[in-house]
Parts: C-alpha cells; structure tokens; sequence
C-alpha cells in the first residue's frame, strides 16, 4: 500500500489529508491534520500575509512535513491556493516554507484549482451531462460537464465570504439586502451564455458551504449521515426552506442551525443565497453533493495518472470495485455470487414473478454481491452486519444516501434474518419491503449455490410452469450436491417473495 | 497472511473454520462453514455409523475440501471427535473421505480434546489458577489448572445429551428428576480429589451448552452481546433462575427461551442441571465463558507452534495487540500515545488528583492508546467511532464485557465529544461518569502532543502547585511547538475532569 499525503494551504486553514492506495486497485483516506493558520487574516487591507501568519504557517509546514517522514508516507504533494497565490510576500513564504519543512510547494492557478474541482465532480457524483459549482470563500467557480468532461467554466467573486462581507454586512439580514444579493448572482449566471437560462439540468455542487447546507437539510429531514452528504441531493425547496430559517435569525445564531459548523456561521446565509439564485437562474431542481474536493481532485490525478482525463470508466462501478478490493484479495467468490444472481433476477423478471423490482434494482443488486462478504474483515460472526456498516461507512460516490442503504441492506440479508425495509426509515418508499424482500432472497439463494466457493453450481435457469417455479442448475463441480441441498433448505424466502413453490433441481445430495 | 482451516468432524455437526493470520502477529477468524451432518444418528444402537450418514459424511468433506482449494487455504487440519473415534466403521470412513476428498483426518483422543479444550480456556479467558469444564454432548471434561498449565484432567459421562435422555426422558421435567441429576453430578465432583470440596476458586467453561447458557443469562439481564459472551461471568444465582425458569416449561418450549439456539433446547436443561451442580459441589460463585473452543485450541497450537505449551504470555496483553496489529503497520505512535497517556495517569494519581480511577484502570488505558485509531481502516472520517465498533466486534479475550465497552468508550472520545458512561447501560457502575472523562482526557491531550506522529513530545511530567496543574513537556522534535499548542486548546476537558487550571509548558508555538 502506498501513502500519498496531499498538502492543501487554504486561505483559512491548512489540511494535510493521506491516502492509502494500490495503483489501478483501491484508495481510501487514512490520516489527516487541520491547522487553522488563517494566512489570509488581515490580507485585504494589505496584500502581504502578515508576519505572525507567515510564521505559524511555517511552523504548520514543518509539522505536517514531520509528520510524513515518521508516518510512512511516499509521496507528498504541497499546493496551496487563493490566499497564498495572491500574497504579495509569495515568494518569501514559499522560501520559508522550502528551507525550514523541506516543503516545495506548488501554487495553483484558478484553472488548477477548477480542474481540480471538476476532477473531484466527475470522478465522485452521478453527474455526466450538466453542471458544477464549486464555491470557496471568495469566489465561485461554475462549469459545464459534457460526457464528464469540462468543456467550458469560470470564476466569479461570489464566494460565501465575500458575498457576506459585501452584501450582508449586519447583524441581521434585511429582505431588501437579501432581494439585492439574490439579484446581483442572477444576474452574473444570465449574462454566462454556456448556463442554462432557466430551463435545469443536472447539477452538482462541492465546497465546504455546500456541503454545510446539505447537513443541514439532511438533519432537518431526519435522514442517516453515516457517509456524511455523500449522494445527498439538496432541492431548491429544501434550500429556500433553510434559508429562511437562516435570515430569521441573527447571524451570530445561524452557526446553532444543526449541520453548519461553528466557524461557518457568519458566511453561510451569504453562500446559501448563492447557491439558490444560481439554481433558480439556471432553473435547476436541487444539487447532488459530495464529500470529495480539491484535494480528492488532486489526488484522482495521481491514483489514475494513466489517464487523461484522469476519470474512473464507471463512477459508481468504480466505487463498489474499490470498497470489494480494500477488504478482499479474491474476487471469484463474489463475482459467481453475482453471476448467479443476476440470472436469478433476469429469470425471474421473465417469467413475470419479479414485478415489485425494477431495471436500477439489478445493479443495487450487483453491488451487493460485490460486498456482501467484505465484513468477514471484522470477523466472521456477524460478518453480514459487519459488511452492511463498511458498506454505509466506507461509502460509495456515485449512489443516492438511499441506494447506498438498499445495497447495506440486501449484504446484511444474504446468510440470514427477516429483511426489514423499515430499517430504510424516513428513505423508505412504496414496495420497497417487497423489493428487500425479493432481493435478498436472490443472493442468499446464489450465496448457498456458491457455498463451496468452487464456482460447482455454474449457472441457474429459471423455469415457471403451474404455479411452480424451478431453479435449474448446470451443476459442474464435486461440491454442486451439497450446495443444491442447501438452496433447496433456503428457498423460503424467495417463496414467499413470490408467492409460488421453488424447486432446485440438479444431482441429489 | 496465512489461511489455515480446522475441519472439525463432530457427532452432530462438521464444521469448516478458517483461520488468517501472520506468524507471530496476529490471527483472526476469517470464514467458516457448517453442515449438520450427524454422522451420531441411530449410532448408540449400532455403534456403526450408518450408510446414509456416511455418505453425507464424505460428501460433505468432499465439499469442505473443494472450498479449501478454491478460498486460498494453505493449510488444512481435519480432526474428528467422539461418533468417528467410537465407530465400529471408523476405518471404512477415514478410508472413502482420504480417497474421495483427499483428507487425511486425525481422530482425536479424549485426552487430546480436553488438551484443546483447555488450550482455548488457557488462551482466551482471564484464569489463570482454578479449574475448567468442557461440556460436549455425550461427556464433559474437568480440569484442575495451575499458572496456566493443565495439571489433571478427567471425562464423566454427563454430557447435555447424554444426561437428558438418562435423567429427564419426559415432556416434563419433574423436581424428582431434577434433584436425582444433581445428586448424581453431585456424588462424581465429589469424588474427584482434585475438585474443591465447596470451598470454589476460579472457574472457566466452554462448550455449545455453556454458550448457550450464558447468551440466555446475558439477554435476560440486558447486556450487550456485540461479541457474543466472550468474557461473560454467568453467576450461580443467574444459572439457578434460569433453570428454574427452563424447568417451569415443557422441553418444546426450552428453545424458545432467547440466548438458546433451536437444535439445543431438548439438552439444554440438562445441560444447565450439570453444570450448577458442579459448581454447587464445588463452590464456584460463576463461570467465566468464550467464544473459544476446540477449534480455536487446535489453531493456537499451530499459532504458536514454537512455544510449549502453546500460550501467550499474557491472554489479555495478546488480545489488544493482535487486534492493534490487525489494522495497523506502524505501532510507534500508538506505542507514543501509551507512554504518554501513563505518564499523565500516574502523575495525575500521585498529585491525588485521579481519584476517580485505579490501578486497574490503567490497563484499560493502555488498551485504548494501543486501538484508538484502528478505526482508520474503515474511514478517516468518524474514525473515533469506528475503531470503538472494531474493539467492540472484533472482541478482547480476556476482558470482560465491561472493560470492553470501557476500552471502546476510551477510544471512542479520543478526539472529540462528550464522554458519557451512560453509553455503557446496564454495565455501568457508580463513578463511571468521572472515570471516563479522566481517562478520555487524558488520552486526548496524549494524542494532541503526538499530533505530528514524531515523538517530538519525547515526556510529560505532571506538577500541581496552588490550585493550577503544569504539565511539563520533554520537547526533542520539531514537531513540538504545533504540538504544544495544540494540546493547550484540548486541555478543557482534563481541568473539568480534575476541577484545576491546566497549563502546558514548552517551547511556545
């Protein structure tokens, strides 16, 4: 495994994130530090970073530079962004930081930050054709994503910070300041002739701001974070709903709203509007969010420097393939898991009996199947509940919070237990106990043909016929009589998924 | 890593169970499969296995022995127990299963499973001197230990089977009959100079029945279960209810108690019965209980293979480093945070400002600056929380369920948050409050001056004088200033938990 640490000097505060990773296989996050060095602190009246930030930046360079020579990291790489690149002292604090942390930092360029942006986009949300937002404190940066790739964008000062300082400058938010914010970014994103004018699209948003309204409507809804706003898609109507709450209130209390971190309450009224006028210029419905960045966005480019752009084929196949190989060296075992499955599915779909199930079902499925054993790195007993808390912790870009709880759920349902859509809570919907139901029927059916991990059972046909449903095995291997035996004493719960007698067919055990 | 699997060839049930782990490092239980293949039934009129019983048999090794070649084993170890070594047709089966599955399976004597039996309790429980029981389902074994070494053993015929066809043939069980099957269990521990005459002593079990017994204890007193009853001290007094309780129904009801599983409760009060006359007889307040058995005895024998016999030196010092070293390469810094951390405890203890905790507290401390940060394998984000699921799941030998929940609460507020000891519900006890914020404390400002992962804070002395307490820091590294810093902003926690000021001398940040 290796250990790449990015280095991210940020105007407010300096972050040293490690990934652990195999090239081509897996990555995960594994370590970080936050130091608030707040560089840019007194940086508008003067330009120059002031003498008691230069040193504390110094001193955190040298620390987080310590820290990778006795945490086996690799490969470190120092960028630092807005305050640092407009400093006037630049080239001082950047000798400062070479001589004493050893530390050769690179400074990036707005394109470099925006690309960065759009890698962490591209490579962590659904987002194919549409568009993306990537606010900071002073400026936002939009763009627009064409088959995954970015084809146009720009950056405007409308960052959280600097909206708040400039058009929200009391205690409490006056309507007539908030009309004259609203109409100041509406007006910025219509003049923009590659946003739409109205007429929507996909959207997806990163930044600190966004993710903090995310939180915050999340909670209000009362959905789980466990893989914090991951997938989560804020509406308008969730936003405008928060921002009233936001300007009812003075600011001082706005950082008390839950979801908004303590030192984000002063600008996150500011951002909020933002967010919302440039979603109703554009006319899009809601924003999907990440947890990924800039330094997700520079550590992408490492991890898949082979490519170029360098983006996964398949974001969300991407996820699951990383989550399956972090925890599992072999792969025979779940793919046969899934083989099997997804006849089942498509057998069943075709003989009419799987109608509580629909087409984005089989891959949710499939995923499942990828993971459903990943919990026995915990320990074997229990390993189906163990799989479902890495799946929900581990995390997996690319899918809704409620298709990364249906994929948990159908893993913990594959050896044993009642599955219980109940446990979706408030992302419950219709059906949803039928399609659980059904679904982990499937892969503890595929689990049993797979039992003796020798691939025995090489595939299932599904023959209906007078309110009997057969499982027709091509049974290849020693271990295929012991393995049908056990489908046929677990094929109670696909009965009763389907309402019809199951048989399984193949040598007699 | 290693992958051995114990094929364990019992009356009722084969079990296959798969071992990982890195010479001495660590082991973890990976995988396992189980077929109830009661190679036993009809046996005790015949004292043959009979031919649909054999067949199973090979077929069902054939099985376990195709996923040994599919899942990556290195190395198999087959055993069989009581039904094989008592069979008249031993040799026929030994012979179909070496040709047909390629097993070459060693039967076992009875004194080779009372070893097993004991290397399990020797390497997974806290006994140390005092005496150990095996319950299987035709005999069950005691032994007399001393420092951890097995001095007498011996086998009575009172097994949970066994004694419940004999004693308690009917639906009911009358006071008769179960007065008559203490009596008898009474009268053999008697007899036995080496039991204590009532006077009791330490005392460990293991065995289905056991595990059963105390599951059922702990889920009626409300108690966790996160790792099964590893750990559990099922007193005579709990025993005694639940027996009252068992005996008050029919035996097709006995399953239906929680704790005991479906196939066990026409045995399980027989069970029971043995069990509390034999620590009657001897006096023996409560029996300590594991996850671990036969299996776990062979394993360990090859684990530790260059030692005899083969024990850890310490169960419990072994139990935090083999989980400490499951998720983690590098043990400098949580070796660091334990220096650290005990300098501060025992500082804190000698200005008597930690009165609040005790000597045995300091173990629990140790244990969580050895896992606080295993969570990381999951996820960076939320690691505090995570590495207090792995302790919890993962499992501690040798800790009780308590000092579990303890270590994992440690761990889990070495970060950030509220400590709370009503975290621990029923296994909470007066103080705990003060406790844990002391010890939460206290590894939070330890972490704090290993911020940077470089020893930079190489001691920490503890001065009180006036009302204020100084921590005094050895500062060698670079590192140290940031470190310094860092740890005057997490010092609020200690001065609550000790009612003083803290301060933090060292070169200034």
């Amino acid at each position: 495994v290796r250990r790449t640490a990015v280095i991210d000097m940020g105007s407010n505060s300096f972050r040293l994130v490690v990934y652990g990773w195999e090239p081509g296989r897996c990555w995960q996050h594994v370590d970080e530090i936050r130091e608030a060095v707040r560089v840019s602190a007194g940086m508008s009246e003067t330009g120059t970073i002031k003498p008691s930030r230069v040193k504390r930046a110094v001193q955190t360079a040298v620390v987080f530079s310590s820290f990778c020579r006795h945490a086996g990291i690799d490969e470190v790489i120092p960028v630092a962004t807005s305050a640092i690149r407009d400093a006037d002292n630049q080239a001082e604090v950047l000798e400062l930081m070479r001589e004493h942390a050893g530390l050769d930092v690179r400074v990036l360029s707005t394109d470099d930050e925006t690309r960065y942006g759009y890698l962490a986009i591209a490579n962590t949300t659904s987002l194919v054709d549409g568009w993306g937002l990537d606010m900071g404190g002073g400026s936002v940066q939009l763009m627009r994503i064409e088959d995954r790739v970015l084809h146009e964008s720009g950056s405007w000062p409308l960052g959280a910070v600097r909206v708040s300082e400039e058009f929200l400058p009391d205690e409490d938010a006056s309507p007539k300041q908030i009309k004259a914010l609203r109409k100041h970014v509406a007006k910025i994103v219509g003049e923009c002739d590659w946003m739409p004018a109205g007429d929507g699209g996909s959207f997806a948003g990163i930044g600190g701001t966004v993710r903090n309204l995310a939180a915050a409507a999340q909670k209000r809804a009362g959905h789980p974070d466990t893989n914090g706003v991951q997938g989560f898609k804020l509406t308008r109507e969730a936003l405008e709903d928060l921002i009233e709450e936001l300007a009812s209130m003075p600011v001082s209390k706005r950082a008390n709203v839950p979801g908004i971190k303590p030192d984000r309450g002063d600008v996150i009224l500011g951002g909020a509007l933002v967010l919302a006028a440039v979603m109703e210029s554009a006319g899009f419905e809601a924003v999907e969010t990440t947890e990924a960045g800039l330094r997700e966005g520079v550590f992408f480019e490492r991890f898949l420097d082979d490519r170029d752009p360098p983006l996964f084929d398949d974001v969300r196949e991407a996820a699951v393939s990383n989550l399956a190989l972090r925890y599992q060296d072999d792969m025979a075992h779940p793919h046969h898991v899934e083989k099997l499955s997804l006849e089942l599915f498509d057998g069943l779909r075709a003989a009419g009996l799987a109608d509580s199930v629909n087409g984005p079902d089989r891959e949710l499925l499939q995923a499942a199947c990828m993971l459903h054993d990943i919990g026995t790195a915990i320990d074997y007993d229990d390993h189906h509940k163990h799989s479902r808390y890495l799946i929900l912790h581990g995390g997996l870009p690319g899918f809704s919070p409620r298709e990364m709880e249906l994929i948990a759920l159908i893993a913990r349902y594959h050896r044993k237990g009642e599955p219980d859509a109940s446990e979706l809570g408030p992302l419950a919907r219709k059906k949803d106990d039928a399609r659980l139901t059904l679904l982990s029927a499937i892969i503890r059916l595929a689990e049993q043909f797979e039992r003796s991990r020798d691939q025995a059972i090489a595939a299932v046909h599904v023959e209906a016929s007078n309110g009997t449903v057969t499982l027709a095995t091509d049974a290849v291997g020693e271990g295929a009589p012991v393995a049908i035996w056990s489908a046929r004493r677990n094929a109670d719960l696909l009965e009763r998924a389907i309402g019809r007698k199951v048989e399984v067919s193949g040598p007699d055990g």
